[in-house]
């Protein structure tokens, strides 16, 4: 049977995370594997309101096929928020709703990559990212992740050796990584593509969740209509009612919505209608208020955690917002090792390979810090910190032994 | 910006029939054109009282993210459905979760197709599943489709001229034909593959939705594991909560759940959950026996009216179930010229050759009974059959005048 399945296949494996996240069902291990909201701020009662309320349209039924670029009052609502948190002036026809943002990088990817056309990525870059678009057959090139967003001059280096049909970046509290790009670093990532033919897929699904500083603009407003914007509802609602979008020039919406009517049809007509209500019903902002403080605390926590119980040899990000912290083990170490022997001491996590399109990264990891509550934190980072120090004796040991 | 998108673009379109939809949208318009179930049977209550009752568990939210292959008691539900309905033993693990069928169609284009293989077709055959095949740019041949199922003699000399990676089929109540295979037609059709490596995609929305004659076995049931059977909870609960399923042996769901999770991660958690919900406290099947008996009655409604107001050198078919019928006109007849006259009379339908992947199909037509309530289908066939007779005269007329 094998014999018969499409070439894209050969190389296509399940998502690494997904996998382990199977790993960590086990209710005694700590994880900071998944890349999961908290479900305490789950809007629950306000989504039950909601259903009860749209469930009384008879005109337009929210159980009803309803339109492939999505609903309309949504659209609107998405490109409103655009004009007010960035002065973005976004038509809500340049709004397509997509099963998450998930699915807008797989209609991107099917609408733009021939086999073998170049994407530019960071490194390290989201592995759904590098999933979605690698069914397509792209070849990969990537550009190193700074402390204050992507390595500019590499990336331009690598542009005039080969253009790049898509450059994926994501500028806020970037996944893996926590990253977040400067000020002066979206200037300068704009300006390496004045004047190339190059499509910026700019995802955006954290972009609301900021702890520290201010909210700086999106790429996609020094670049205009070569950016394309990625939203989703995932992280400031709920992931279950999968919802993103994109946002896009006109003549891409148009391939999107022909890409879309092929691949499904339409997003879940209820979702969308319940998203809407649950909006106009309820104050967005400060349910997202919510979340970011006890998001914030979360992320102090797992910081000062790391501060007193990892060995000094190690180095990690302090993220700005988002979900995710990046840490980086001295070079004898490996995380995939790590991982192994965590496990035994119940704690889980995301080894940093998965990210890397290179087979580098062998000695990063990623930590989740929004799902797991306060009290976890503590304990989880602690006896990881044991498991690192246990490492590294043993390796220096080795060392010495040898 | 054209000259960016991948060549899989070039002859994609968006959907005739969705285009269509959007001019029937005027109120004044009797539309026989959509493939729209009945709203009044949609199970709203049911489903408000199940929002109520899921989002009572705290341990597996329903807002949450979740796994790719689905809810585990609804593929287990699927799974007991096929074993009563059909005596089909179905592993709950050879059920993958989908966003409706179409998604479906994607997800097996996307796993199977490599650019130039051929898809083998009915002839018409469902829009949705040429548009989802050809982004993976296959070529497709087709083989007439009879009063009783597919000519198979055309079929076996087609795939001994040309194999086929896959031959999709809807053997009951086709849409757009409305057409089913006959018990002797199924079992010649298992007979074409014997010996064949070609995978068979068995589609079947519809399948639960018969008024007249005895339910027959899916071709699955004589194919086994080189059948691929879809199935949809659009027809039989509601389309807008977007689920459906593929039922296919394990080494195929592996693939499949792959390009899901590269896809859109998985589907729709909280319809997953309200749809499962509303089986189990609910009667699926006196639902059905509900939605059976007023289809049934609009579709002997559309045919009588038909016999009364069509004239005699029109054929049609008489479907045993399902949601659409097929209309032939006498060959000076273009349904595209009948559709534009007809839109002037304030009624619609689907013009066939969006169903023919070779262009023809000019002198055919579908008409949908489901949507349209009883009173309104008389109206719309007796205005429908009125300008099929003035077209025919003014052709006759200059004919003679020639």
């Amino acid at each position: 049977m094998n014999s018969q399945f499409a070439d894209r296949m050969r190389s296509a494996h399940r998502s690494f995370i997904r996998e382990i996240l199977k790993v960590t069902e086990n209710p005694e291990i700590i994880s900071f594997a998944g890349g999961l909201p908290n479900p305490r701020f789950f809007p629950v009662e306000s989504i039950v309101a909601a259903t009860a309320k749209v469930m009384q349209d008879k005109i337009a039924n929210p159980l009803q096929y309803s339109t492939t670029e999505g609903y309309a009052p949504l659209r609107e609502y998405i490109a409103h928020r655009y004009a007010k948190r960035h002065g973005l002036k976004i038509n809500p026809n340049e709004i397509l709703i997509t099963n998450g943002s998930q699915q807008g990088l797989d209609l991107i990817g099917k609408i733009f990559l021939n086999k073998g056309d170049f994407v530019a990525l960071e490194k390290p870059s989201y592995l759904g990212a590098i999933q979605a678009f690698s069914l397509y057959e792209p070849q990969f090139h990537t550009a190193t992740l700074r402390d204050d967003g992507i390595d500019t001059e590499q990336l331009s280096a690598l542009l005039d050796q080969q253009p790049s049909k898509l450059f994926y970046t994501i500028p806020n509290f970037q996944n893996p990584s926590g990253i977040t790009y400067s000020d002066a670093k979206r200037r300068a990532t704009a300006q390496v593509f004045q004047h190339r033919n190059t499509i910026i897929v700019e995802d955006d699904p954290y972009g609301e969740l900021r702890f520290i500083g201010q909210d700086l603009p999106p790429l996609k407003s020094y670049l205009g209509d070569n950016a394309i914007l990625l939203g989703s509802f995932s992280k400031i609602v709920a992931p279950g009612l999968r919802l993103g979008w994109i946002c896009a020039h006109n003549e891409i919406i148009e391939k999107l919505v022909i890409a879309k009517q092929a691949t499904d049809l339409q997003s879940n007509t209820l979702s969308q209608r319940l998203v809407y209500q649950y909006v106009t019903d309820n104050d967005l902002d400060a349910h997202i208020a919510t979340i970011k403080h006890h998001y914030g605390i979360q992320r102090d926590l797992m910081v000062s955690a790391i501060e007193q119980h990892f060995p000094p040899e190690v180095t990690y990000t302090r993220p700005e917002g988002g979900m995710f912290l990046w840490v980086t083990l001295p070079n004898p170490l490996s995380a995939m090792d790590l991982f192994n022997h965590a496990a035994k001491a119940n704690v889980a996590f995301v080894p940093g390979k998965a990210f890397y399109v290179d087979g580098s990264g062998n000695n990063t990891l990623r930590l989740n810090f929004s799902n797991a509550d306060a009290h976890i934190i503590e304990e989880g980072i602690k006896r990881l910190g044991l498991t690192i120090k246990q490492l590294l004796l043993e390796k220096t040991a080795c060392h010495i032994a040898a």
